[in-house]
């Protein structure tokens, strides 16, 4: 199974393909779309939208972990991060894709086991699991790889999952929202 | 000048469009788009997508007046206002249409008057500066129709509009962003 984790952002947008199973997971792809903040937010809504067009297309992931945007942390980025958050839902149902939306302690329970984990934390855990040299950089790819890995614990490989990714994804998942868009012709989801 | 307004929304997205001058406006679509509340927001998304970018084509504004969105009126909306916003934005970049927000607050000095006017306040004076028989139904269109008479009152056909327009928009224009995308290929805007 291959997952494509997408940490939402208009500066900032991380991407992190991860192949399964859960409980050795490779990283296939890391990575961070930049848009230019100086530009207006329609044209960096564009350019963010090709690229998750073409990464899809190039990764076909099985599915999309895309981190559950909340508006009551920054409200100076709240509104980039949902605009790129609309885009990247539009980009995979486009693709048939499934989206599965995770909330940051969701994340963190799943990699750290600890919901209120350090960013740190998971960056550490995001190496290890992935038998990386060094921690990814920026954060937005390691938090990209981070949602990969949370779905890797939760999704249809479960069952391939360790025993302690699996227990903290049992604590994690009642909220988890799973949307699950119909297959499009010339597409085996 | 021809303007679309858009009040986006994932269970009902607003649509007006309006052609100037500002001082005798006449409404030319007025519409909702509406998308199923059972369906997973990239479905939602998908299907709002198809429909602004139809509306784009078909109606060819040279400008769409777009609601600016605030995240801290409620939060178990403002997720899906601005998913909603950040399609709306990539569809008028992808169609080549400048893309004007303002804020409710801008809209209601434009149109009534007065930053803190009620809805149907709103509502009523849409009506009598579009010559409707009723004033539109729902709210929401009579919203994206405001943002068009508001944006008509401020772009390029500003020196067209009554003294009265002109004034509220004086008023309301500081904090107006313009966002003008690069023209495409095959469009002269």
């Amino acid at each position: 199974m291959r997952v494509l984790g997408v940490d939402p952002g208009l500066s900032r947008c991380g991407v992190g393909v991860v192949d399964g199973p859960g409980h050795r997971p490779t990283a296939v792809r890391i990575g961070v779309i930049r848009t230019p903040p100086a530009d207006p937010a329609g044209r960096r809504l564009a350019v963010l939208y090709a690229e998750l067009v073409a990464l899809l297309a190039a990764a076909r992931p099985d599915a999309v972990a895309l981190e559950r945007v909340f508006f009551n942390s920054n409200v100076s980025t709240a509104m980039g991060v949902g605009q790129a958050a609309g885009v990247a839902l539009l980009a995979a149902e486009q693709a048939g894709v499934p989206v599965v939306e995770y909330t940051p302690s969701q994340v963190k329970s799943a990699v750290v086991g600890d919901g209120a984990a350090e960013k740190q934390q998971v960056a550490f855990m995001v190496r290890t699991l992935l038998r990386l040299e060094r921690a990814p950089q920026p954060a937005d790819a390691a938090d990209a790889l981070a949602l990969a890995l949370c779905h890797l614990s939760a999704g249809p490989a479960a069952g391939e999952m360790s025993p302690r990714l699996r227990a903290a994804y049992e604590a994690a998942a009642p909220g988890a929202q799973v949307t699950v868009p119909q297959p499009r012709a010339g597409r085996t989801p």
